[in-house]
């Protein structure tokens, strides 16, 4: 009953999903499978490791989370799985499972090579299925981490915007839009907290909105930013969408002061 | 193995549904979840309330309804749980689950305040995540719905919009709108079978089309009205979308004479 | 623990799929619900019978593929379970099974009439509901086929278009575009083999692109042909799509010289 979430960009309209979901059954007819989510844009490594590191960490412990937004696949990247002290990470070694293993402590980092624990046939475009799902399954199933291919010293790691402080305030940038348009920032709760008095957005010269506690301290279809549930500073309006609004899309850039 | 089922508006391409999962999984491993569906329209409530009441009744008995369709997330909106003779419901309480309950004979009613079966840190932007699964895990578990806060009389609940007789015929209007843009009305089949004759749909002096047994009476791309399988009157056209074709929404005004 | 898979143009935003999984668990409490896909387009039988025919070999032995992409429900269209060597099939006798049973060696063909095995009140409009999951939960409890309606000698099949070999090379069209863009022919790996030199795509008299291992073998933004993961060439664009581009739809006549 061993959890193992996907993460993808393979959207849920064709038989992608569900095809990983075969193999893994016919591998491990036991593990409890779980979409983490399969509609990050194509190719979008940055919204697909941003989202895995807001969830990854609700999940009972030895859950192997496999998330696939691979670009590269038929290339010459690396595949990986990655042993932390409480998960197990499978994926392209394309920086998408970084922003979530920045947070955990690595004990082990594996190259996928070993043949014998993928599907006997192998295509140029579909590794989900064809290596990702089962190694997974023989994850799920026990099989050492070692046994996959050789240990490495380290994956490839997205580089993280870090907001810069100034004597004005912060200056931080939009790193995910979630689907109801609200326009996550890399402003944690914890750098915010570091500025006095009552902070408020800027794009630019322009305030645009106070910081407030929820969606509701204003009135429909105003604006607001908040502390979303994944720790960081959002903007929002209540009721529709910011990011359309507004014009927000990633590395758009804001100021709190 | 006892359900626990998901009716939201957070939609599929974020972390959203996929934590709610994981908080689940953490604290009832065993738990049956079903996506109901995560599609309802953001903020839509009536649009939850009438799926949830179309569907909620194919569950096995025992099953826990989890629906978050919560635009007051953060503010001083009531949390419920509600056993009925066969199922439990738990969510936000603004009439979401008020179509399904009128269907139910209610048992109690608790308000959900006793943080212990919360997660320790609970967010103000994301309930489903902090407060409502792992609730629902809880009450898997065999928590006693009396554990949870204080029993409350009533909850809030949606106006239902009746259908009018006159000399003339059946007035209704359309309250929901489905994936194949079949427009259902909230005309039930025991209202329309009261009418004498064969009867037709008008939109205010114009004749639509008639009522019909299936979709298929009527040639492809025609017009026709038909008893749907939520047991209500519903406008389609056989292969393409009554909805787009007619301008029909929420509210609009039809006849049946 | 049998599974069960689902393939289905009823989306995700109504209550049309959890109702169907509904009513599956309430007969068979534990049998493994997979969703293979809900996002055909409405009524497309040829994108369901591909997407079918692509994924349906992934998964264990025994398991029972419900497919329900069914314009004609309601009307006199036979439903059929058709058993083959290593699967089950239930949906409605209107081809969309047709291209992998193909694959299959079929054993037994039963039209589903026991109306013991339907729920007791079958609607006009969603035999998904009522028919297709309550006999495939019989089924992974173990009913046999006979007992669900009498034997056929065969099913509706959907005509497969084949390439054409001309002394140019080899004309075939477009079956397929998946979600991201990538327009699926109906040429496979083998037909192609049997062309000699480096073939190249063409568009009428247009060369397109050559034919190449990866999408990565050609620059971000341009064209290429692959053998994709169902074993047919695909033209992509690597990180866009195809279809897009070059307008490409279901029935786009292509050839391969």
């Amino acid at each position: 009953m061993r959890c193992i979430t996907f993460t993808t960009d393979f959207g849920t309209r064709d038989w992608f999903v569900g095809t990983m979901k075969g193999v893994v059954l016919c591998l491990a007819p036991r593990a409890r499978i779980v979409d983490f989510t399969h509609e990050i844009a194509p190719g979008d490594i940055r919204a697909g490791a941003f989202a895995l590191a807001a969830g990854y960490s609700f999940f009972p412990r030895h859950t192997i989370h496999v998330a696939v937004v691979d670009p590269g696949v038929g290339t010459k990247r690396r595949a990986i799985a990655v042993q932390t002290g409480d998960y197990l990470f499978v994926g392209p070694d394309n920086g998408l499972l970084s922003w979530a293993l920045a947070r955990e402590k690595i004990k082990a980092i594996h190259a996928l090579e070993n043949r014998s624990y993928f599907l006997p046939r192998v295509s140029c475009t579909f590794h989900g299925r064809d290596i990702f799902a089962p190694v997974a399954a023989h994850l799920s199933n026990g099989v050492p981490l070692r046994k996959l291919g050789p240990g490495c010293r380290d994956l490839v790691r997205l580089p993280w915007p870090k907001p810069t402080r100034s004597s004005k305030g912060i200056r931080g940038e939009v790193v995910y839009v979630d689907r109801f348009g609200n326009a996550i920032t890399n402003i944690s709760s914890e750098v915010l907290s570091s500025l006095k008095g009552r902070p408020a957005v800027f794009m630019g010269r322009k305030r645009m909105c106070a910081v407030a506690p929820t969606y509701q301290t204003v009135g429909c279809g105003r604006l607001v930013a908040v502390i979303g549930s994944s720790g960081f500073l959002e903007i929002a309006v209540n009721g529709a969408s910011a990011a359309e609004r507004l014009g927000l899309r990633l590395g758009t850039k804001i100021g709190v002061e």
